[in-house]
This record gives structure tokens, C-alpha cells and sequence, in this order.
């Protein structure tokens, strides 16, 4: 019996799962919670001083705690032999970010650094780039730089160059020591394997790497003339392909872990991405929904298209020899805990009600941009509607109308996809959200899409178990690893013809308001912003 | 000392006040609850048969039970002598109406009509004469019939046209008995004086009684050839102008009260009519909003305008030689209501949390239209929307952002007035509404207006004993009895004027929603509504 062990690394805690390399049958699982979890207050130690807002950063040393208490712990649960594992792979959230010394020690480890924020890790959800963002954005677009294509027109204040701009303009001694700018992603593999390679997948959808290299120099002096050299001084490292191997454990790493040094590592890789094989969903068209508080789309196809307000399109983005394309929804489940938090009924007694409901009974249309909207307008000041409320409407009519609005966005971002030329054949779900009954016959009826599930509470981590089986050989490539370890249960939950045709009708309501209020028909939201934003002054 | 009593009949109960002649102190006063309330369900005694939907009736013995209970416990309370009073006026809802014999008893009151829904009062609630209210507004604008402008464009389901052709309609033969189609207000001061008479202000904004005439016979018979003799066979009385005298009490209305026989009593009028005296607004452009679960809008101009949505002009409709307009809100406190009732907060904490904010950081804009809009949209069918929610939103945010959008509806009225040519000075607030503090702030805000009391928890109780003490010739007319009894507290609420500059941008966005949603914009409320009723058939 040969095992594999993937390893999830989230926002809050880390996960370990230990997977049979022959079925992908999960033998047991650890969770193992940062002890520093999301620093957004003030730094380790330093009660005295704030943190500014929309600051987010971790501690580099909490994500080897989960290698060394959640690895062991889930070879204790599985009953496993450690010299029956073969491999392990690991996936992050990103873009996770950090600078590092030429051996990959985090600048937050030194002692002339550590009561300096920007030495520390900047979080995915890290949001204080923002002017960075809109100037990187800003002259591209002036510039017609080409590969602003390639990310909907619009570069997150979430992703690589934004954060290390800030960086280099807000402390320039911390940018001065940085050697290398490290995703976590890859900085957990250097640290197991003593082996730096940039994954192919952050580069592509966070490092602005395309088509084989950076945004030139000539743009990145505009940015700022110090910045001209970030590629080549601080992002030049070999990129790693996924599924590949990195190397193997150093005996350090394998001591942590209890492990043979001859575990084969994995090159990293991120949450949303590795779930797609994990549903095997390998094949041109078959959109994967991670559905949590935020949903995040991935899907591959065979064709290169521009689909307006996608987070990116990358080669072999999720698995070898396809364009992988990523798209997202800002708020989903959040939306649904805010309005439960308001209201005087409960999230059971809610869904319970709603679900007796004929669709289209409350006489609601909603817009789910209460957290912005990712995909396809990727405008964060935008912000939630609801129309019709008469003094009859109940809590679980906006409940449900709420639900309703969130499946029109998966609607709408699966037609910008089409309307690109992009095929989309295949709705499959994880994440919490799949467990929601309400949610998922809502989905299917407006998308009028059978919904696949992963068969997995721990997708993230089985998904990287199957890249620990290909680095390590056991499978020749991740395809032979999804048909053989992935868990895809099909047509989970199937569109009611007659729901489908009244959800139409509703739909075409939502595309009008997402235009009106979306697309500059009318910008009150933005305006409404502006005036909270004085009044708060 | 000489005293009149003013009887207030609402839509559960009626009120009786007894006011000094000499300055309008209110001595006293009683409220006695109708025993059968709003019949709405089934007819009294009659379990076994339900009302159809929008049917609301009343019971006439419940009224005359008000002046056998209500004015002698009143007399009781003031420590009066009877012998003092000298006069006695009544203000009903309206349009309330029912029919009678020649001598006033109403139908429902004869053995053979007593099971029969359509001899009963239809109190102004009773919307189910919607059929025909439409017809009524087709044909005459078809026809280009002059007097549908008096009305802003449109007849209401709840007058007494819609009301009678629904009666002749829906059953013949009570239609057949029927001698006279009385509005409560008059069969009240008939029942204490043996005199019927149409009081001008009903007749004119209910009863379609325009600069003399009734609707002409050929276009009554466009609507039903058997209701073309409608004004000559069942309105033909006399009309009489408020303030006047119909008469002194009959000994058997005497005795009821305990009052003298030489009682005058005033011609009927109406509950919201008669608060503008009470509150000395008997002069051009003095508008007066009588706010609690919805708003009506009175004032006297001395122009005769069209103002697009308005209930009604009428001449002397309010005071004698002014025209008299009429328009309204139809949700105003019942929101709040309805949020409260959803809401984990309470009314108190949730004003005490929204005054604590500054104008326009909540960010959002709601319209106030969750019991559709009656002025100026005249139109139903319209729902409430609310625009700008985030995560961070919260109860206290929308509770606030929806009594706002309530304040933008009267400044909509007041604008449309105004662009219409007739002018509006000073904005007079009395009902519940008037003794909420946040409320009263941003109505000052956002109308830029200085808000004026009545200063009475009962105005039209005191507004009807205005009348009383003119009918019985204790004043010249209503503006002498006004300046002596009336009470208004002047500028009791002041703009503020850094809000009410934020709040003229939020009102920007009010009117550009208003004309989105209210003015064919998107109908998407409309084909909600449609959307819905298909759901639940």
C-alpha cells in the first residue's frame, strides 16, 4: 500500500490529509490552527501600535507548525506506516506574499526587522495596495501593454506587483534587504525541500508572468524608476510546473514531519486550482465552483479567448496543456450570514421556509455585490441591491432572494465565458456551500445545469494528494491521477424544467439592473461611496 | 363658558373632545372602539362565509354607539354642563360609504339585506372595486372627460363611483333598494339632524362632483347603461359647504348624548380636511402632512393647477374661497413597521443608533414604496427598493435610509406642487410621526423647510370642533375660529443646513431612482408583481 499526504493551507488553520495512492480512498486528516491566525490588528508583541486598515499579514512560522502537528497527527489518524508515503503536495491561498534572504529566511524572522510590518507576510486579502493596484492597471492600459488582456483588463490590489510595490514605497529598507519576492506557495517547498522554484500557477495568475516573462522594464520605471528591476532581481527563480516534483524532504523537513527523507515533494500550488482534478474535472469546459463565503471559479479549455473581468487566463493554469481560466464571485456565503445576523429567524428556519416557496412567489430581485463584484465587473465599490419589498415580504423571501441573486452571478459569469467563445459544459460544486440542498437545486434551476459534486469534504487537500502521486510517479500525469483518485459524484442535482423557465424571466431582470447599475447605467453606487466616505471624514 | 364637541371617527374608533369656545382649550375627551372593527373576514354572524380578498366593511350602529358612549364619558371628563355647548361637528374617513332608504336606514339594517356583503358601508379601505375604478379611469380618458384632470389623471378604486358600480354590478338587487349612496360622513350628521346633506369636500374629492356636475349621463352609460342615472337617482341631495350649519340635533340624537336639543351640528368632513384649520394652515401654500402609518397631504392655494398625482382639487375642498388639494403617501410609519418587525433591534435602539449617525455614512438610498406610491405615481404596483448595502451594513443603516426615502417622497410632493405653479411655504406636521425626533430632523433636512406642530395629540377631533363653533356662530368662519382656536407650534424642527446640503445629493439619486423605477424607466416592479401572482395561482 503506497500513500500520498496533502496538505491545505488556508486563511485560518492548515490540513492535512493522508491518500491512498491507488483509489484516493482520504485514511485520515488533521487540521492544525495558526497561532498567530490573521494579523490585522497590530504585529506579534506590539499591542502599541495599529496595524493601518485593509492591512492583512500572517506569521511564516505558523504554516511549519502545521507540517509539524498536522502531518504526524493525520499518519497517527490514517493508521499509516510513514515509509509507505511516497509523496506530498501542498496548496495556499494567493497571492500570500513575502520577502525573504537569498536562503528564503522571511525578513520577519530577523531581529533588525521584525517590529517592521512590511516584512511579514501579506495576505491574500492584504488590501492597503490599492493605489498601487490602480497605477499598475492605469499605465498599462495606457501603455496598451498586451498581457492586461490576460487578467480582464484589471490587476488586483491582491496580487504580486501591487504588494511589493507598496513595499518598495512605503519602507524602502525592508525592499532594499529583499532578496526574493516568495509566494507562500512556493516558500512552504523551499522550506521541505531546499529547493526554490516559482510555481507555474501564482506566476501566471499573480505574477503577472506571461507568455515566459514579466511586464518590461520601460513600464515598470514608469511605475517608479526603482522598480524597473523587481523581475530580475527578486522574481528570478525557475518556474515549476504543476504535478512536477521539486525535489525531496530534507532531513530537517522530514524530521518535522516524522517522514522518510525520500518523500517526493510537489511543486506548490494553490487552493481553488488543485480542486479541479480532485473532481476530475480535466477536460475542456468543466467549471469548477469553490463555494464558500466567496465562490472562486476555475475551469480549462483548449482556446485562449479574452472573457471581460475573468482574474486570468493561464497556460497549463491548472493542469498541463490546457489555458486555464479563473473567475470568482466576492461574496456568496458571507452575503447569506450578514442577512441571517439581521434577522430575527435563523439560517434553518430561513432555508426551511424559503424552500417552500414557488420560485418567483416573493416578488424579489436582489444584487449580490454587497462584497463587490469580482467577475465580470471587477469593481469593489459596487454594493448590494433589492427591488421590490411590499410590507407582506418576510425574512425568508430576502433570503431567498439573496440565494437566487448569487446563482444569477455563476449564470452570468458562465455566459461571459460563452459570449467569449469559451465553452462551459459542466458545473461541478465544493466547498461548504455544496452541503446547502436549498442552494444547490437554486443553482441548478437558474443555470438550468445538472450540478456535480466533489465527493470530498477536504477537496483542497485531496486535490493536492493527487499532485503528491504524479510528482512521485505513481501516475504519469494528472489526468491518470484525477480518473483514478478524484471523486466526482454527477448530476447531484438536476434544473426543474418549470423553475428554469420562471427563473428566466427572473434572470433577465437581474442582467438589466447589473447593467444599469453595473455598466455606468446609473453610477449611484459609486456616488453613494463618495458620500459616505465624506461623511465619515 | 360656551363649548362645541368634535367628533373624530377613525377606522377602529372614534374620538370626542370637548374643546372652550373662547381659545380652544381642550377640557376633555373619551374614545370609544367600534364593537365589529373592520369587517373583513366574514360578515357579523356569518362564520360560515368568508369575504373575498381587499373587502373591507363597516357597521353603522357602530358609529352611533361612539356618540352614545364617547361624547357623555367626554362631557364627563371636561367636568362639562351639557347646557354650555353650543354646537357639534363630526370628520369621518372617507371615501366610507353605504346605501340607504329614503329615510336614511341603511340597507344592511333590513331583514332581507342583512346577509347580503354589498349592503354594508365599504370603508375606504375596501379595495376590491379595482375592475372598475380602471374602467371609470379608461373611459374618461378615452372620452377626454374635462374633470379627470381635477384628479391627477386618475380615479381611485376606493371612491364612490368604483364602489357604487360595483354594487350595481356584482348584486342588482341591492343596487335596486338603494335610494341613497351616502358617504359616512353625511349619514352620521343626518342620523343626529333628520337633514341630508352632501358635504362639499367629499362630494368633490370622492365623489366626483366637479365645478357643479356630476360625470355626464353618456359617459356613465359607456361604463354600464344601467348606471347612467347614478348622480340624478342616488346622489341627488343638496350639498352643503363646510363650516355650515346642517341642522340641530333631533331629541333622539340629544338623548343619546345627553346634550340639549339646540345643539348645532356642522356639515360632515373629512379626518385629514379638517386637521388644516386645527393647525391655523387656512392660508395659501401651508401644507399639512397628517403623518403616521401613511401621510396625507392638505393645503389651500388660491390657483387652480393640474399637479401630476395629486388625490384631488377641490374649491372651498379645505376652507371656503381657496381651492383645496389633496395628496398623499401610502406607507409612511407602516414601514418602519414592517423593518422593526423583521429587525433584531427595536424602534428605540434603532433611532437611537441612526441619530448618532452622520448624514449619508450609512452609503445607501431606499424608495419608499413598499405600499406603492399615490403621489405622484398614482400607481400600486410599485414596490420598495433599498440600493448600497455592504457586510458592514447595519439595522440601524437601512431603518434610517428608509425613514430618508419616506422624507424624499414629501419632498417629491412638494417639488411637483411647486413645478405645477402652486406654491408651498411651510410644511405643518401632525399624527404619530410628529413626536419622533428623527423623523422630524430629517424631514427639516431633507425638505429645507422649518417644521411647524399642531399642538394637539387630537387634531382633528379639535379641527372638527373649529367647525362646530363656526356652525353655530361663535366666529365668522373657519379663519376667525382658527386664529382663536387653532394651535401650531412654529419652526419647532429647523433644517440644518450642512445636512441638508448632503442630503440635496442623496435626493438626487432619490428622483433618478424614481424615474427609473416609478416612470417606465424598468418596469421590472410591475413584472415582479405579474411574476408573483403567476407563482401563487
Amino acid at each position: 500500500m503506497t500513500l500520498v499526504i496533502g496538505v491545505d493551507f488556508g486563511t485560518l488553520s492548515g490540513r492535512a490529509v493522508v491518500v491512498r495512492v491507488s483509489d484516493g480512498a482520504e485514511l485520515g486528516s488533521a487540521v492544525h490552527a495558526y497561532t498567530h491566525g490573521v494579523v490585522d490588528r497590530h504585529l506579534p508583541g506590539r499591542t502599541d501600535q495599529l496595524l493601518p486598515p485593509d492591512w492583512a499579514l500572517q506569521v511564516p512560522q505558523d504554516y511549519l507548525d502545521v507540517l509539524r502537528h498536522a502531518v504526524p497527527e493525520a499518519l497517527r489518524a490514517a493508521g499509516a506506516d510513514p515509509a509507505d508515503v511516497i509523496g506530498l503536495a501542498t496548496d495556499f491561498t494567493a497571492c500570500t506574499v513575502l520577502p525573504t534572504l537569498e536562503d528564503g529566511t522571511p525578513l520577519c524572522e530577523l531581529e533588525t526587522f521584525k517590529d517592521r510590518p512590511h516584512a511579514y507576510i501579506k495576505l491574500w486579502k492584504h488590501h492597503a495596495a490599492q493605489p498601487q493596484a490602480d497605477r499598475i492597471t492605469e499605465v498599462a492600459a495606457k501603455r496598451g501593454e498586451g498581457w492586461l488582456r490576460r487578467y480582464g483588463g484589471l490587476i488586483s490590489s491582491e496580487w504580486e506587483f501591487a504588494k511589493a510595490l507598496q513595499v518598495l514605497e512605503e519602507d524602502p529598507e525592508v525592499w532594499a534587504a529583499t532578496r526574493y519576492w516568495v509566494e507562500a506557495a512556493d516558500w512552504i517547498v523551499w522550506r521541505m525541500t531546499g529547493t526554490y522554484l516559482r510555481n507555474a500557477c501564482t506566476a501566471g495568475y499573480k505574477g503577472q508572468f506571461v507568455d515566459g516573462s514579466y511586464p518590461s522594464e520601460s513600464y515598470l520605471a514608469e511605475l517608479n524608476p526603482a522598480f524597473a528591476d523587481f523581475p530580475a532581481t527578486r522574481l528570478d527563480a525557475p518556474i515549476g510546473q504543476l504535478g512536477q516534483s521539486a525535489g525531496t524532504l530534507t532531513a530537517e523537513a522530514a524530521e518535522w514531519m516524522g517522514l522518510p527523507t525520500g518523500v517526493v515533494v510537489a511543486v506548490g500550488n494553490v487552493d481553488a486550482h488543485v480542486s479541479a482534478p480532485a473532481a476530475q474535472a480535466v477536460a475542456p469546459g468543466q467549471l469548477v465552483a469553490i463555494m464558500g463565503t466567496s465562490t472562486c471559479h476555475v475551469m480549462s479549455s483548449d482556446v485562449l479567448r479574452e472573457v471581460p473581468g475573468m482574474c486570468g487566463v493561464v497556460e497549463g493554469g491548472i493542469v498541463p496543456g490546457l489555458w486555464g481560466y479563473e473567475a470568482g464571485q466576492s461574496g456568496v456565503g458571507d452575503i447569506f450570514g450578514w442577512f441571517v445576523e439581521n434577522s430575527t429567524l435563523g439560517h434553518e428556519e430561513l432555508s426551511e421556509r424559503a424552500a417552500r416557496q414557488p420560485v418567483g412567489a416573493h416578488g424579489l430581485i436582489a444584487l449580490d455585490w454587497h462584497s463587490g463584484n469580482r467577475s465580470p465587473l471587477v469593481d469593489h465599490e459596487l454594493s448590494g441591491v433589492i427591488v421590490g419589498q411590499t410590507l407582506a415580504t418576510q425574512p425568508e423571501d430576502q433570503y431567498r432572494a439573496l440565494i437566487e441573486a448569487t446563482a444569477y452571478g455563476t449564470r452570468l459569469i458562465i455566459e461571459t465565458f460563452r459570449e467569449s467563445g469559451v465553452e462551459v459544459n459542466e458545473l461541478i460544486v465544493t466547498g461548504g456551500l455544496q452541503k446547502n440542498p436549498l442552494v444547490m437545486q437554486i443553482y441548478a434551476d437558474v443555470t438550468r445545469m445538472p450540478i456535480s459534486l466533489l465527493d470530498s469534504d477536504q477537496g483542497p487537500a485531496l486535490g493536492s494528494a493527487l499532485h503528491a502521486a504524479v510528482a512521485a510517479g505513481a501516475y504519469p500525469d494528472i489526468r491518470a491521477a484525477a480518473a483514478a483518485m478524484g471523486r466526482v459524484v454527477h448530476g447531484a442535482w438536476t434544473p426543474i424544467s418549470s423553475n428554469s423557465d420562471r427563473y428566466d424571466a427572473l434572470y433577465a431582470e437581474y442582467r438589466t439592473l447589473v447593467d444599469y447599475f453595473g455598466r455606468h447605467g446609473n453610477d449611484v453606487m459609486r456616488r453613494l461611496r463618495k458620500i459616505r466616505r465624506e461623511a465619515l471624514r
